[in-house]
Protein backbone atom coordinates (compact mmCIF):
# COMPACT_ATOMS: atom_id res chain seq x y z
CA UNK A 1 0.00 0.00 0.00
CA UNK A 2 0.98 2.85 -0.90
CA UNK A 3 2.21 5.53 1.97
CA UNK A 4 0.02 8.65 2.52
CA UNK A 5 1.10 12.30 1.36
CA UNK A 6 -0.55 15.98 2.19
CA UNK A 7 0.28 18.72 -0.08
CA UNK A 8 -1.04 21.66 1.13
CA UNK A 9 -1.35 25.27 -1.12
CA UNK A 10 -1.19 28.39 1.27
CA UNK A 11 -2.23 31.54 -0.51
CA UNK A 12 -0.29 34.79 -0.44
CA UNK A 13 -2.52 36.14 2.19
CA UNK A 14 -2.41 33.69 4.67
CA UNK A 15 1.69 33.51 4.49
CA UNK A 16 1.58 37.04 4.60
CA UNK A 17 0.27 38.67 8.19
CA UNK A 18 2.37 37.34 11.20
CA UNK A 19 -0.76 35.78 12.72
CA UNK A 20 -2.44 33.60 10.22
CA UNK A 21 1.16 32.51 8.94
CA UNK A 22 1.95 31.38 12.90
CA UNK A 23 -1.29 29.46 12.93
CA UNK A 24 -0.81 27.67 8.91
CA UNK A 25 2.81 26.72 9.95
CA UNK A 26 1.32 24.91 13.37
CA UNK A 27 -1.19 23.38 11.54
CA UNK A 28 0.81 22.19 8.76
CA UNK A 29 3.39 20.83 11.49
CA UNK A 30 0.70 18.98 12.76
CA UNK A 31 -0.43 17.03 9.52
CA UNK A 32 0.90 13.55 10.07
CA UNK A 33 2.80 11.75 7.23
CA UNK A 34 4.75 12.65 3.99
CA UNK A 35 4.24 16.45 3.18
CA UNK A 36 4.46 19.22 0.88
CA UNK A 37 3.87 22.89 1.54
CA UNK A 38 3.17 25.24 -1.66
CA UNK A 39 3.03 28.97 -1.30
CA UNK A 40 2.23 32.02 -3.09
CA UNK A 41 3.15 35.70 -2.23
CA UNK A 42 1.23 37.77 -4.77
CA UNK A 43 0.18 40.76 -1.69
CA UNK A 44 3.66 40.84 -0.84
CA UNK A 45 4.76 41.19 -4.41
CA UNK A 46 2.36 43.99 -5.04
CA UNK A 47 3.33 45.78 -2.00
CA UNK A 48 6.98 45.42 -2.75
CA UNK A 49 6.63 46.41 -6.35
CA UNK A 50 4.76 49.77 -5.40
CA UNK A 51 7.41 50.81 -3.30
CA UNK A 52 9.93 50.22 -5.95
CA UNK A 53 7.75 51.92 -8.34
CA UNK A 54 6.89 49.07 -10.71
CA UNK A 55 2.92 48.95 -11.56
CA UNK A 56 1.24 45.72 -11.02
CA UNK A 57 -0.96 45.09 -14.02
CA UNK A 58 -3.12 42.65 -13.45
CA UNK A 59 -5.32 40.78 -16.54
CA UNK A 60 -8.34 37.99 -15.50
CA UNK A 61 -6.68 38.32 -11.97
CA UNK A 62 -3.62 36.76 -13.33
CA UNK A 63 -0.39 39.14 -12.70
CA UNK A 64 1.70 40.73 -15.72
CA UNK A 65 4.99 39.73 -15.66
CA UNK A 66 7.27 42.03 -17.03
CA UNK A 67 11.22 42.00 -16.64
CA UNK A 68 10.99 44.04 -13.97
CA UNK A 69 8.05 42.39 -11.81
CA UNK A 70 10.12 39.14 -12.38
CA UNK A 71 12.82 40.35 -10.57
CA UNK A 72 10.47 41.33 -8.03
CA UNK A 73 8.34 37.96 -8.00
CA UNK A 74 11.99 36.18 -7.95
CA UNK A 75 13.12 38.02 -4.71
CA UNK A 76 9.47 37.90 -2.76
CA UNK A 77 8.09 34.54 -4.22
CA UNK A 78 12.34 32.65 -3.58
CA UNK A 79 13.64 35.10 -0.74
CA UNK A 80 11.22 37.02 1.23
CA UNK A 81 7.79 34.29 1.40
CA UNK A 82 10.17 31.41 1.32
CA UNK A 83 13.09 31.67 3.25
CA UNK A 84 10.93 33.12 5.99
CA UNK A 85 8.42 29.78 5.69
CA UNK A 86 11.35 27.16 5.59
CA UNK A 87 13.18 29.20 8.38
CA UNK A 88 9.61 28.77 11.00
CA UNK A 89 8.87 25.31 10.00
CA UNK A 90 12.94 24.74 11.32
CA UNK A 91 12.07 25.90 14.20
CA UNK A 92 9.16 23.54 14.48
CA UNK A 93 11.23 20.70 13.70
CA UNK A 94 9.99 19.83 10.07
CA UNK A 95 13.18 19.95 8.06
CA UNK A 96 11.53 22.10 5.31
CA UNK A 97 13.92 22.41 2.00
CA UNK A 98 12.76 25.49 -0.03
CA UNK A 99 12.55 24.91 -3.76
CA UNK A 100 11.81 26.66 -7.28
CA UNK A 101 11.31 24.81 -9.97
CA UNK A 102 15.00 25.69 -11.14
CA UNK A 103 16.41 24.02 -7.90
CA UNK A 104 17.49 20.69 -8.58
CA UNK A 105 15.36 20.92 -12.10
CA UNK A 106 12.25 20.33 -10.27
CA UNK A 107 9.72 21.90 -12.32
CA UNK A 108 10.20 22.18 -15.88
CA UNK A 109 7.92 25.15 -18.03
CA UNK A 110 7.65 27.18 -21.47
CA UNK A 111 6.75 30.48 -21.56
CA UNK A 112 3.07 30.98 -22.34
CA UNK A 113 2.84 31.82 -25.86
CA UNK A 114 0.81 34.95 -26.19
CA UNK A 115 -2.18 34.37 -27.79
CA UNK A 116 -4.91 37.70 -26.34
CA UNK A 117 -2.66 38.79 -23.99
CA UNK A 118 0.40 38.83 -23.37
CA UNK A 119 1.22 37.71 -19.96
CA UNK A 120 4.90 38.27 -20.13
CA UNK A 121 7.48 35.86 -18.12
CA UNK A 122 5.02 33.34 -17.22
CA UNK A 123 5.40 29.96 -16.89
CA UNK A 124 3.12 26.91 -18.13
CA UNK A 125 4.49 23.51 -16.28
CA UNK A 126 6.08 20.68 -18.44
CA UNK A 127 7.01 18.34 -16.26
CA UNK A 128 7.46 17.94 -12.17
CA UNK A 129 10.70 15.67 -11.20
CA UNK A 130 8.06 13.39 -8.77
CA UNK A 131 11.18 10.75 -8.61
CA UNK A 132 13.35 13.65 -7.63
CA UNK A 133 10.81 14.84 -4.94
CA UNK A 134 9.58 11.36 -3.59
CA UNK A 135 13.29 10.25 -2.69
CA UNK A 136 13.94 13.90 -0.77
CA UNK A 137 10.56 13.50 0.77
CA UNK A 138 11.24 9.68 1.98
CA UNK A 139 14.82 11.18 3.59
CA UNK A 140 12.18 13.34 5.95
CA UNK A 141 12.52 16.57 3.72
CA UNK A 142 9.86 18.65 3.49
CA UNK A 143 9.83 20.70 0.22
CA UNK A 144 8.35 24.21 0.23
CA UNK A 145 7.55 25.42 -3.13
CA UNK A 146 7.58 28.92 -4.36
CA UNK A 147 5.52 29.68 -7.44
CA UNK A 148 8.57 30.14 -9.77
CA UNK A 149 9.62 27.80 -12.50
CA UNK A 150 11.95 27.42 -15.39
CA UNK A 151 12.83 26.76 -19.23
CA UNK A 152 16.18 25.15 -18.53
CA UNK A 153 17.15 28.04 -20.67
CA UNK A 154 17.97 30.25 -18.29
CA UNK A 155 14.96 31.72 -17.48
CA UNK A 156 12.77 32.10 -14.25
CA UNK A 157 9.12 32.50 -15.03
CA UNK A 158 6.48 33.26 -12.39
CA UNK A 159 3.86 30.06 -12.07
CA UNK A 160 0.77 30.01 -10.21
CA UNK A 161 1.48 28.36 -7.36
CA UNK A 162 -2.32 26.32 -7.23
CA UNK A 163 -0.84 25.05 -10.96
CA UNK A 164 2.37 24.56 -9.08
CA UNK A 165 0.66 22.20 -6.27
CA UNK A 166 -1.89 20.38 -9.00
CA UNK A 167 0.79 19.37 -11.04
CA UNK A 168 3.38 18.21 -8.23
CA UNK A 169 0.30 16.19 -6.60
CA UNK A 170 -0.18 14.75 -10.18
CA UNK A 171 3.42 13.88 -10.36
CA UNK A 172 3.49 12.22 -6.66
CA UNK A 173 0.65 10.13 -7.20
CA UNK A 174 2.90 7.48 -8.73
CA UNK A 175 4.60 7.27 -5.05
CA UNK A 176 2.28 8.15 -2.81
CA UNK A 177 -1.11 8.35 -1.91
CA UNK A 178 -1.95 12.21 -2.40
CA UNK A 179 -4.07 14.66 -0.38
CA UNK A 180 -4.12 17.48 -2.30
CA UNK A 181 -5.37 20.75 0.38
CA UNK A 182 -6.40 24.37 -1.25
CA UNK A 183 -6.71 26.75 1.50
CA UNK A 184 -7.98 30.45 1.50
CA UNK A 185 -9.86 32.31 3.71
CA UNK A 186 -13.12 30.73 3.39
CA UNK A 187 -14.03 27.47 5.21
CA UNK A 188 -14.74 25.76 1.90
CA UNK A 189 -16.74 25.95 -1.16
CA UNK A 190 -19.64 27.47 -0.70
CA UNK A 191 -23.20 27.32 -1.52
CA UNK A 192 -24.01 31.29 -0.43
CA UNK A 193 -20.60 32.90 -0.97
CA UNK A 194 -22.05 35.34 2.06
CA UNK A 195 -22.40 32.62 4.43
CA UNK A 196 -19.76 30.54 6.14
CA UNK A 197 -21.97 28.02 7.20
CA UNK A 198 -22.99 27.12 3.54
CA UNK A 199 -20.02 24.76 2.63
CA UNK A 200 -20.44 22.36 0.51
CA UNK A 201 -18.74 19.50 2.25
CA UNK A 202 -18.82 17.02 -0.71
CA UNK A 203 -18.68 17.10 -4.07
CA UNK A 204 -17.91 15.11 -7.46
CA UNK A 205 -17.74 16.18 -11.26
CA UNK A 206 -21.00 15.60 -11.48
CA UNK A 207 -22.23 17.72 -8.57
CA UNK A 208 -19.34 21.03 -9.64
CA UNK A 209 -20.91 20.75 -13.64
CA UNK A 210 -24.74 21.25 -12.11
CA UNK A 211 -23.86 23.91 -9.50
CA UNK A 212 -21.71 25.81 -12.36
CA UNK A 213 -25.05 25.41 -14.27
CA UNK A 214 -27.02 27.18 -11.38
CA UNK A 215 -24.76 29.54 -11.07
CA UNK A 216 -23.87 28.47 -7.34
CA UNK A 217 -20.26 28.21 -8.36
CA UNK A 218 -18.64 31.43 -10.40
CA UNK A 219 -15.76 33.27 -10.91
CA UNK A 220 -11.76 32.13 -9.53
CA UNK A 221 -13.75 28.96 -7.55
CA UNK A 222 -14.11 27.43 -11.56
CA UNK A 223 -10.52 27.32 -12.74
CA UNK A 224 -9.62 25.98 -8.35
CA UNK A 225 -12.25 22.98 -9.14
CA UNK A 226 -11.31 22.39 -12.54
CA UNK A 227 -7.68 22.45 -11.36
CA UNK A 228 -9.05 19.87 -8.32
CA UNK A 229 -10.95 17.62 -10.67
CA UNK A 230 -7.79 17.60 -12.77
CA UNK A 231 -5.63 15.93 -10.25
CA UNK A 232 -8.29 13.34 -9.56
CA UNK A 233 -8.43 12.54 -12.98
CA UNK A 234 -4.97 11.99 -13.09
CA UNK A 235 -4.45 9.46 -9.97
CA UNK A 236 -4.67 12.54 -6.73
CA UNK A 237 -6.88 10.40 -4.46
CA UNK A 238 -8.19 13.72 -2.67
CA UNK A 239 -8.49 17.41 -3.49
CA UNK A 240 -9.75 19.39 -0.37
CA UNK A 241 -10.57 22.72 -0.29
CA UNK A 242 -10.66 24.99 2.97
CA UNK A 243 -9.53 27.37 4.97
CA UNK A 244 -5.42 27.67 5.98
CA UNK A 245 -6.47 27.32 9.64
CA UNK A 246 -8.48 24.05 9.12
CA UNK A 247 -6.11 21.88 7.12
CA UNK A 248 -6.32 18.54 9.01
CA UNK A 249 -8.05 17.00 6.67
CA UNK A 250 -11.92 16.73 8.48
CA UNK A 251 -13.15 20.37 7.24
CA UNK A 252 -13.96 22.23 4.31
CA UNK A 253 -15.05 20.95 1.01
CA UNK A 254 -13.76 17.20 -0.24
CA UNK A 255 -13.30 16.53 -3.92
CA UNK A 256 -13.39 12.97 -5.07
CA UNK A 257 -13.81 10.92 -7.71
CA UNK B 1 41.72 8.49 -1.84
CA UNK B 2 39.13 11.12 -1.35
CA UNK B 3 37.71 12.81 -4.65
CA UNK B 4 38.31 15.89 -5.73
CA UNK B 5 35.93 18.99 -4.74
CA UNK B 6 35.86 22.58 -5.37
CA UNK B 7 34.18 25.05 -3.90
CA UNK B 8 34.15 29.00 -5.10
CA UNK B 9 33.23 32.13 -3.18
CA UNK B 10 32.23 34.72 -5.50
CA UNK B 11 31.78 38.11 -4.24
CA UNK B 12 28.99 40.85 -4.87
CA UNK B 13 29.96 42.64 -7.95
CA UNK B 14 30.73 39.19 -10.01
CA UNK B 15 27.12 38.17 -10.07
CA UNK B 16 25.58 41.31 -10.02
CA UNK B 17 26.51 42.49 -13.27
CA UNK B 18 25.70 40.55 -16.48
CA UNK B 19 28.70 40.00 -18.16
CA UNK B 20 30.65 39.29 -15.37
CA UNK B 21 28.09 36.85 -14.01
CA UNK B 22 28.37 35.29 -17.30
CA UNK B 23 31.77 34.52 -17.83
CA UNK B 24 31.83 33.70 -14.29
CA UNK B 25 29.22 30.89 -14.52
CA UNK B 26 31.36 29.67 -17.32
CA UNK B 27 34.23 29.31 -16.23
CA UNK B 28 32.55 27.39 -13.20
CA UNK B 29 30.71 25.14 -15.58
CA UNK B 30 34.24 23.90 -17.02
CA UNK B 31 35.50 23.44 -13.47
CA UNK B 32 36.19 19.25 -13.24
CA UNK B 33 34.78 16.94 -10.08
CA UNK B 34 32.18 17.73 -7.40
CA UNK B 35 31.84 21.71 -7.17
CA UNK B 36 29.90 24.24 -4.51
CA UNK B 37 29.38 27.69 -5.46
CA UNK B 38 29.15 30.42 -2.56
CA UNK B 39 27.60 34.06 -3.28
CA UNK B 40 27.49 37.23 -2.12
CA UNK B 41 25.24 40.16 -2.88
CA UNK B 42 25.57 43.31 -1.16
CA UNK B 43 25.72 45.80 -4.31
CA UNK B 44 22.59 44.35 -5.01
CA UNK B 45 21.03 44.68 -1.46
CA UNK B 46 22.08 47.92 -0.91
CA UNK B 47 20.66 49.10 -4.03
CA UNK B 48 17.55 47.92 -3.73
CA UNK B 49 17.79 48.77 0.07
CA UNK B 50 18.01 52.24 -1.54
CA UNK B 51 14.91 52.12 -3.66
CA UNK B 52 13.24 50.87 -0.69
CA UNK B 53 14.33 54.02 1.23
CA UNK B 54 16.20 51.57 3.91
CA UNK B 55 19.93 52.76 4.46
CA UNK B 56 22.53 50.58 3.88
CA UNK B 57 25.09 51.58 7.28
CA UNK B 58 28.27 49.89 7.13
CA UNK B 59 30.78 49.16 10.36
CA UNK B 60 34.70 48.26 9.68
CA UNK B 61 32.86 47.14 5.88
CA UNK B 62 30.45 44.97 7.63
CA UNK B 63 26.81 45.38 6.66
CA UNK B 64 24.78 46.26 10.12
CA UNK B 65 21.38 44.39 9.87
CA UNK B 66 18.34 45.77 11.12
CA UNK B 67 15.05 43.79 10.44
CA UNK B 68 14.19 45.88 7.58
CA UNK B 69 17.57 44.93 6.02
CA UNK B 70 16.99 41.65 7.01
CA UNK B 71 13.97 41.49 5.12
CA UNK B 72 15.99 42.46 1.80
CA UNK B 73 18.73 40.93 2.25
CA UNK B 74 16.50 37.56 2.60
CA UNK B 75 14.95 38.75 -0.37
CA UNK B 76 18.18 39.83 -2.77
CA UNK B 77 20.68 37.02 -1.15
CA UNK B 78 17.87 34.52 -0.95
CA UNK B 79 16.07 35.06 -4.10
CA UNK B 80 17.01 37.28 -6.59
CA UNK B 81 20.43 36.62 -6.93
CA UNK B 82 20.31 33.12 -5.82
CA UNK B 83 17.97 31.89 -8.08
CA UNK B 84 19.52 34.01 -10.77
CA UNK B 85 22.65 31.70 -10.79
CA UNK B 86 20.38 28.23 -9.97
CA UNK B 87 18.42 29.12 -13.25
CA UNK B 88 21.61 30.46 -14.99
CA UNK B 89 23.90 26.92 -13.73
CA UNK B 90 20.54 24.97 -15.11
CA UNK B 91 21.03 25.87 -18.83
CA UNK B 92 24.63 25.18 -18.83
CA UNK B 93 23.81 21.91 -17.82
CA UNK B 94 24.77 21.55 -13.94
CA UNK B 95 22.22 20.66 -11.41
CA UNK B 96 22.19 23.56 -8.96
CA UNK B 97 20.47 23.83 -6.21
CA UNK B 98 19.76 27.17 -4.27
CA UNK B 99 20.27 26.71 -0.31
CA UNK B 100 20.06 29.03 2.24
CA UNK B 101 21.03 27.85 5.94
CA UNK B 102 17.97 27.04 6.65
CA UNK B 103 17.20 24.93 4.22
CA UNK B 104 17.69 21.08 5.81
CA UNK B 105 19.21 23.26 7.89
CA UNK B 106 22.55 23.16 6.38
CA UNK B 107 24.07 25.47 8.52
CA UNK B 108 23.39 26.56 11.96
CA UNK B 109 24.45 29.53 13.57
CA UNK B 110 23.98 31.93 16.18
CA UNK B 111 22.95 35.79 16.44
CA UNK B 112 26.19 37.90 16.99
CA UNK B 113 26.10 38.96 20.62
CA UNK B 114 26.74 42.52 20.94
CA UNK B 115 30.43 44.03 21.92
CA UNK B 116 31.40 47.71 21.08
CA UNK B 117 29.59 47.27 17.78
CA UNK B 118 25.71 45.66 17.11
CA UNK B 119 25.47 44.30 14.01
CA UNK B 120 22.11 43.29 14.04
CA UNK B 121 20.44 39.95 12.66
CA UNK B 122 23.88 38.69 12.07
CA UNK B 123 24.42 35.36 12.45
CA UNK B 124 28.13 33.45 13.22
CA UNK B 125 28.05 29.94 12.05
CA UNK B 126 28.13 27.22 14.45
CA UNK B 127 27.80 24.02 12.17
CA UNK B 128 27.78 23.07 9.05
CA UNK B 129 26.12 20.12 7.88
CA UNK B 130 28.20 18.47 5.78
CA UNK B 131 26.90 14.48 5.84
CA UNK B 132 23.91 16.64 4.41
CA UNK B 133 25.94 18.03 1.59
CA UNK B 134 28.30 15.54 0.92
CA UNK B 135 25.07 13.20 -0.09
CA UNK B 136 23.99 15.78 -2.08
CA UNK B 137 26.96 16.18 -3.82
CA UNK B 138 27.50 12.81 -4.63
CA UNK B 139 24.24 12.87 -6.35
CA UNK B 140 25.83 15.00 -8.57
CA UNK B 141 23.61 17.97 -7.61
CA UNK B 142 25.87 21.14 -7.03
CA UNK B 143 24.69 23.25 -4.17
CA UNK B 144 24.40 27.06 -4.93
CA UNK B 145 24.82 28.89 -1.21
CA UNK B 146 23.39 32.12 -0.31
CA UNK B 147 25.09 34.11 3.08
CA UNK B 148 22.01 33.38 4.83
CA UNK B 149 22.21 31.02 8.29
CA UNK B 150 19.48 30.25 11.21
CA UNK B 151 19.49 29.71 14.55
CA UNK B 152 16.85 26.66 14.27
CA UNK B 153 14.76 29.56 16.96
CA UNK B 154 12.89 30.68 13.58
CA UNK B 155 15.41 33.32 12.60
CA UNK B 156 17.15 33.83 9.28
CA UNK B 157 20.51 35.70 9.93
CA UNK B 158 22.69 37.28 7.47
CA UNK B 159 26.39 35.79 7.26
CA UNK B 160 29.41 37.04 5.50
CA UNK B 161 29.88 34.96 2.59
CA UNK B 162 33.57 34.26 2.62
CA UNK B 163 32.95 33.19 6.38
CA UNK B 164 30.23 30.52 4.89
CA UNK B 165 32.80 29.46 1.99
CA UNK B 166 35.20 28.76 4.48
CA UNK B 167 33.08 26.67 6.95
CA UNK B 168 31.03 24.44 4.44
CA UNK B 169 35.05 23.73 3.27
CA UNK B 170 36.10 22.76 6.41
CA UNK B 171 32.88 20.60 7.28
CA UNK B 172 33.57 19.32 3.55
CA UNK B 173 37.11 18.51 4.38
CA UNK B 174 36.34 15.18 5.39
CA UNK B 175 34.36 14.05 2.35
CA UNK B 176 36.82 15.06 -0.33
CA UNK B 177 39.98 16.59 -0.92
CA UNK B 178 39.05 20.17 -1.04
CA UNK B 179 40.13 23.49 -2.92
CA UNK B 180 38.45 26.41 -1.61
CA UNK B 181 38.28 29.28 -4.64
CA UNK B 182 38.37 33.01 -3.23
CA UNK B 183 37.40 34.90 -6.01
CA UNK B 184 37.16 38.73 -6.39
CA UNK B 185 38.49 41.42 -8.44
CA UNK B 186 41.63 41.64 -8.67
CA UNK B 187 44.56 38.68 -9.85
CA UNK B 188 45.33 37.13 -6.64
CA UNK B 189 46.98 38.54 -3.06
CA UNK B 190 48.97 41.79 -4.98
CA UNK B 191 52.25 42.58 -3.56
CA UNK B 192 51.73 46.28 -4.89
CA UNK B 193 48.01 47.11 -4.95
CA UNK B 194 48.53 49.38 -8.10
CA UNK B 195 49.96 46.12 -10.14
CA UNK B 196 47.99 43.45 -11.26
CA UNK B 197 51.55 42.25 -12.37
CA UNK B 198 52.69 41.67 -8.33
CA UNK B 199 50.72 38.40 -8.01
CA UNK B 200 52.15 36.28 -4.73
CA UNK B 201 52.24 33.07 -6.47
CA UNK B 202 52.69 31.05 -3.25
CA UNK B 203 51.84 31.88 -0.02
CA UNK B 204 52.84 29.79 3.96
CA UNK B 205 51.74 31.31 7.28
CA UNK B 206 54.99 31.83 8.05
CA UNK B 207 54.71 34.67 4.41
CA UNK B 208 51.74 35.75 5.15
CA UNK B 209 52.89 37.25 9.32
CA UNK B 210 55.85 38.40 6.98
CA UNK B 211 53.42 40.50 4.52
CA UNK B 212 51.30 41.72 7.67
CA UNK B 213 54.30 43.30 9.60
CA UNK B 214 56.09 44.61 6.44
CA UNK B 215 52.75 45.93 5.71
CA UNK B 216 52.45 44.65 2.28
CA UNK B 217 48.85 42.30 2.77
CA UNK B 218 46.50 45.06 4.91
CA UNK B 219 42.90 45.92 5.41
CA UNK B 220 39.90 43.32 4.51
CA UNK B 221 42.87 40.85 2.81
CA UNK B 222 43.70 39.97 6.57
CA UNK B 223 40.53 38.58 7.49
CA UNK B 224 40.19 36.65 4.25
CA UNK B 225 43.69 35.48 4.57
CA UNK B 226 43.28 34.20 8.02
CA UNK B 227 39.62 32.43 7.09
CA UNK B 228 41.87 30.81 4.36
CA UNK B 229 44.94 29.55 7.16
CA UNK B 230 41.95 28.81 9.46
CA UNK B 231 40.64 26.55 6.81
CA UNK B 232 44.19 24.55 5.79
CA UNK B 233 44.22 24.13 9.25
CA UNK B 234 40.98 22.46 9.59
CA UNK B 235 41.96 20.03 7.14
CA UNK B 236 41.14 21.79 3.33
CA UNK B 237 43.83 20.74 0.80
CA UNK B 238 44.49 24.16 -0.72
CA UNK B 239 43.36 28.11 -0.85
CA UNK B 240 43.18 29.96 -4.16
CA UNK B 241 42.72 33.47 -4.09
CA UNK B 242 42.06 34.53 -7.41
CA UNK B 243 40.23 36.73 -10.17
CA UNK B 244 36.77 35.68 -10.71
CA UNK B 245 37.50 34.60 -14.50
CA UNK B 246 40.55 32.79 -13.92
CA UNK B 247 39.35 29.82 -11.44
CA UNK B 248 40.56 27.16 -13.00
CA UNK B 249 42.96 26.26 -10.72
CA UNK B 250 46.01 27.36 -11.97
CA UNK B 251 46.40 31.71 -11.48
CA UNK B 252 46.21 33.57 -8.35
CA UNK B 253 47.78 33.44 -5.27
CA UNK B 254 47.88 29.32 -3.95
CA UNK B 255 47.42 28.81 0.14
CA UNK B 256 48.97 25.76 1.61
CA UNK B 257 50.23 24.18 4.97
Amino acid sequence: MKEELTIVKVGGKIVEEEDSLKQLLTAFTAIKGYKVLVHGGGRSATRIAAALGVESKMINGRRVTDSDMLNIVTMVYGGLVNKNIVVRLQALGINALGLTGADMDVIRSHKRPVKDVDYGFVGDVDAVNGTLLASLIRKGIVPVMAPLTHDKQGHILNTNADTIAGETAKALAADFNVTLIYSFEKEGVLKNADDDNSVIPYMNENDFKRYIEDGTIQGGMIPKLENAFEAIHAGVNKVIITKATAINGLSGTHIEK
